[in-house]
């Protein structure tokens, strides 16, 4: 008697049609679960070893198996793997070419377990190797951006509100303010991976399995901390992919950020830095353009891991306990965003170093945008007047230099004291876009010893996190 | 002199490195665009046509280009053409390809145009085709639902409200429910259509070109109704795959609204109707299962496609004017929108016929729920009682029912008269079934004529919708 | 006998325990839906009148009811109108109001409909009547910007692609891209307002009414254009909500990418413009600070409105027929959607007129980024050479260019000539911006004389749109 | 000379014309930051108390500004503040007011800090006290759950995947998997809380202060565990705030599951379940129903809070840094997810108690299901057959069965024996609801014992965490 019924499914024991060929098209995932072979077969690997442990298999059908499996695993890497969408998913695909090799004791691979526990398990398998390897990606990226701010802890460019000339700060501070956000990222990453290393098997379909399993042994084996505590949740929750996702969004986030001012940096108008020609491309049309490509598309797929994030959001909403079809739908917005932050972090690591800095522009910039009129108020605090009252003083002071063209720095002794006596000579030292920053000298400040100081410690977490 | 830099790049001649490796892969679009390749040969062809008129080309020029773009499109169509990375995008391939087969004069192709506009011309031609073949879709399943709907006029389900049995309905009336969600999606469709068909071509990059072209030739040779009235905005306008993706987002809305209900009516509990073998599938554990995995996984997918909705709002959030590289990003998120929402309309017009009513289960239901309480109060209102004494009392009426474990019908007429002396034995025609639905003979109500007057009506719009 | 129950509550018969406190504060909805209370009142007038015509009610009947509703609809007007949690939400506590104000009769008032049809109705006619005067709205800030755009017309600014400058551009012709994002807008918003306006009134609870209603009646005197055709689809229907906040998204996308280029142009690297002292803010600690609040503020605005979008899609998926209680949730996003949307086009209508444009910075900007590269190489090809060929030849100029620190109009002839001998004199007078931007001077190109023409179309567009 | 120019601002000194009203009302927050002033209060002492430390205040300076701003503090907790939109925000409402009542010393509140660093503040701490309180509702909820699953350990209710019975599981198992739902959402806030509790303080507008303030001294006295790291980080920095709207929508998510659950089990095809009257509402046309209203409600604000974190996730998508002024729009989303996730907690922790369970319609339902199918063919791999070959076997059996309307416990073992030899008279007992229960006895299986023992854990579990 054959293990497939004339329908050929694994499950067709019960069903008196074939299944029509459109359906067969719409509901078969094998053309993107299959990225999860590897982790299919070493948790199958997990699974059946176990079973040998407790008794369920023989130790010699145990080693038929994993050679079998271990056999097709080598067929997929290599390419040779011929896959069947009427065979519907990735897990059908290599329990039915088990049997093939190995016989009939391939049909007792899936003792005991259940698809909804095994495509649990195999997706938090992937995901976790995925998270591994992105936080190297962003561990190298936050590492040439420490390289940056330490080279440029001197360099002065305009900090900018509302996207006005604000006051003076080092480059190599921006650069840290950019490291402040993928660090958090990379905190984000570590505790979804924790939160979500705990194994599913042995959840079988829904409610466990009768056969006298041993959950702790296939989490070990597979390197989970923990096992789900629950087999209703262990096979219907998919709270991983969610958390994810959304780290994967603050990432993408704050890329796009990073993106939106390299782009402004290297218009024309700006003119702040240059992006190596290797990150740009030209126009088919306009042959004097030089565009910043990278970071135009790494904003642009911003939006798609949104996008992701609500798919997967959407997906969960409302559906009741345990397994339902819809969940095959989690895979393909997770990959998207796996892929996508994934691809967009290893580029800006190599774009990074890429950037030329134009330091003259940047400081020519500061030094126009009345930067330093802060640094004219806090001076007349110390002088012993109020805030609220020096802030005043000086917004007179600054719309007499808009009317006279002139930048703080350039006016007379004799005009600034016309507004306020207290005004010495020694003003002008403060003015300066030196003086102003490195006068901001506390922790998180932006002179630049507290930006190489920030960038040694920032060196250091690196170090220290795991 | 050749027409292509030595990076190999139609844009090179200002660039002294070459395009990393890196960027090369993360910057193409070719593996997504290249689905846009008939419609940018007929652009092209549209193009140079609409040149020779004018002037730009000469004829034989002109017929050179013509069939050499036809003979690339042959190539594609066979699938013997070689897409290239290196080349970037649909565009590229295409032309370097002409610029091969016919030498010099293909580089004249792109006079007076840009990538900016030709790709805007090619979204545009394509999504108007996907949307005129899904309305030929949607027009299917709506013809399947007024073909069940005239079947079983007469059959009674409950109707729900808070999925509570609230009144008896025709199943008819309900799955022309369904129709009228369609048919609202129809004409969203429509309008999308009509707003989107007009021709991008001629704002060149973004500023239009000095050649002495003919925009109107071009636009009517392609099918458009007019052109766009400003070259800045037409090469920055993505409104057409915002809209697009919303009508998309709405019908998958309805879909998994329809999905929902008969994953609900298939459940052991309600055990409304059945769907054919076809459209399920079983478990790889339990024997016993039949799953309605169509709705399921419809109702999945349309987390997807709100996904692409948010994707592309989010892209286009605060682009400057005119075109920036993120708008690659557009066409995966649309292009997946189209995909999702044209299979899921397919596989469901071929469902809807495949669906088993069960009527006796329908009735029994019905019958249980005291869902004719709202009778019994009209009653009493046309006996001369205010509508919310007669709620009150029926009110009261329900709760004995409840505790005496007995439906309305089979309450004897003295313990009905104990609450309310104005009930006489006429009641009990009204608190029937059959009574209550075909008392509901209104346009839009339930009563089988209705319903049935409905249908046609249905089917009338259907024929005359363009 | 009281028409309500000891609870309190119009629906209370059946019920043995009286609702939580708690449960009160959660469920009750008359905090936002009162806002509809003038539509409320509209829907039931019309109602009771169509009674009376249909014999249900008598014309007393109808007189008293119409009587206490318009005195309860004054109230309300004047702030005099005691809202009552207890009462759940608008039609309740109005209902309840007028049975206390005119006694008996006001319980005939709820006679064949419900509140699913009721509400229904109410939200369409408030939705209805905030197009309207959106539509104004949108007509004024349109009316702004071909102001702006006739004005300056021969204004030339740097037009951008990847924000660096590409093409010299008519200011003019970049305030009329503005005005087409805004026309597709208005025209949306006509046909999302054709579609709704159906009168679901008659549906009832979810199945009609066996009272002889005459919807047409009640629909006319609405003003609506005829009726939902189905009842169940009457009350479960949010399409409406869902096509305006889909509407209101893409105006607000719009909006955020004027914001984004009016925050570019005001800042100290572009200084384009300057927008009038009473639209923009200070620092609380930097004096010299002047910042573009209000384009920042549309700017962040745009993910609320987003937000409320997705949130109405997320409502509606997979929600079984008819109605259920989590409709409640439709009414916050949609308000918040309107006002969002109606407050930032307002605002935007009185600042276009507010922008002062500094014809110099732009005009130098145009003239420093190479701007005219593309006219050089159309020149080429107008001398015989293809333009593939041009484009790598002007590539190389403009390599030469930059090496040389100069602008293309300012390489001598000899230079020019260097790389292509076709190059001659009559190339100066097509290299300047003036000339650049009068020959792009078909339909859409941004030559002056097109500029005001699309102008004159836009202002007759606007008159002739209903 | 006054602290503030003529048009009331406290940065008016640039400014010559008064601010539009209009524009006054669309940049104001004070309506929605008004709830940030106890935090606002807070954050101003520890402020001038570090300031007076460090010698910038005087201590009679200091002791008069923190008496000042406690009284104000009482003020608006007395609701006697009279708020004012002319002063915009939550912070110039309160600086205004401090100078009115204790003089010129008041204008020196705001030394050595700006509106950037110290509304970065007010959300920080507001958001931990939210969180703080959320998860005391969180253990709330969950300890009724875990009280529900000891209860009804023994029960036994149907567990489905597709929405099909699958196999029988304990009523008190599906509590737990609740539970776990809830868990990880406790620990994703603990996580969120902690890297969130930094102090942005001293960063003043972006850059720093040149006042010698210590930053760890006013964080300690605010509780927060260290400093951000980053100036430029610290003012544009709102991670917390999508983080928090992800864990907020990851819990709606889980209730929005409970939700459809418990409006299935309470509807009459189901019938598991009543819900106490007090958490019902009814229906003001049909007197019979009793409405599930809030699990309807609770899922319907899912969609809230999903587009809530839409909007942050959009607001802050290529913000270039430091503060702009769109991150107004932070406060509103985040207000409403957090009232919107606590309400709906609170009332689920209220709720669960009143859920009252109908065991006899839960058993007759697993019964009908042919739910213990997965529990023959584990019975025929025990009597060594492989598991492929069992399942289609039993799925013949369920054939038969299906046509011959029986349950498998009804076949005659004479029956049961053609399909299969293997079967014995000891299979009987292996097919009671029971025993298929009791034998999934593995942790994290559904047997009574593995649910008390889980039980017993989760209570550890909510104990230990902090």
């Amino acid at each position: 008697m054959s293990a497939f019924s004339e329908s050929g499914k694994l499950w067709g024991g019960r069903f008196s049609a074939s299944t029509d060929e459109l359906v067969e098209e719409f509901t078969a995932s094998v053309d993107f679960d299959k990225r999860l072979a590897a982790c299919d077969i070493d948790g199958s690997i997990a699974h059946v070893t176990m079973l040998a442990r407790v008794g369920t298999l023989t130790e010699a059908e145990r080693d038929q198996i994993i050679k079998g499996l271990k056999d097709i695993g080598t067929d997929i890497a290599r390419g040779e793997f011929a896959w069947s969408n009427a065979l519907e998913d990735v897990h059908m695909n290599i329990e039915a070419r088990l049997a093939e090799r190995i016989g009939d004791v391939g049909k007792k691979l899936h003792t005991g377990r259940s698809r909804n526990d095994q495509i649990a398990t195999d997706i938090r398998l992937y995901l976790r190797n995925e998270i591994d390897e992105l936080t190297v990606d962003l561990d190298r990226m936050m590492t040439a951006l420490v390289d940056v701010a330490e080279r440029e802890a001197d360099t002065i460019i305009p900090g900018f509100t509302h996207l006005q000339t604000a006051q003076p700060v080092s480059f190599g501070h921006h650069m840290l303010a950019w490291f402040e956000m993928l660090y958090r990222d990379r905190s984000r990453l570590v505790d979804c991976r924790r939160r979500m290393n705990v194994s599913p098997l042995g959840a079988a379909a829904l409610a466990g399995t009768r056969f006298p399993i041993d959950r702790y042994d296939s989490a070990e084996q597979l390197g989970f901390d923990g096992i789900c505590e629950n087999s209703l949740d262990a096979v219907s929750d998919r709270d991983f992919a969610i958390e994810f996702s959304s780290c994967a969004s603050l990432i993408m986030m704050h890329l796009s950020r990073m993106s939106e001012e390299l782009v402004l940096w290297m218009s024309q108008q700006f003119g702040f830095i240059d992006i190596d020609d290797a990150f740009c491309t030209g126009s088919s049309i306009m042959p004097q353009k030089k565009n910043p490509d990278i970071p135009e598309l790494v904003r642009g797929k911003t939006g798609r891991v949104y996008g992701d994030l609500m798919a997967l959001l959407t997906l969960m909403k409302a559906q009741p306990l345990a397994y339902n079809r819809d969940n095959q739908e989690d895979k393909e917005p997770l990959f998207d965003a796996i892929d996508t932050v994934r691809a967009s972090v290893k580029i800006y690591a190599a774009l990074i170093p890429a950037i030329t800095v134009k330091p003259d522009a940047m400081r020519e910039a500061a030094r126009r945008g009345l930067a330093t009129a802060t640094d004219l108020a806090d001076y007349l605090v110390e002088k012993g007047i109020a805030f609220r009252d020096a802030h005043a003083i000086v917004g007179q002071i600054v719309s007499h230099a808009l009317a006279a063209g002139k930048d703080l720095v350039d006016l007379p002794l004799a005009e600034l004291r016309q507004y306020c006596s207290a005004i010495d000579e020694d003003i002008f030292d403060q003015l300066s876009l030196e003086a102003s920053v490195a006068a901001r000298r506390h922790p998180g400040g932006t002179a630049p010893d507290q930006v190489r100081a920030a960038a040694r410690r920032a060196r250091e977490r690196l170090q220290n996190t795991t």
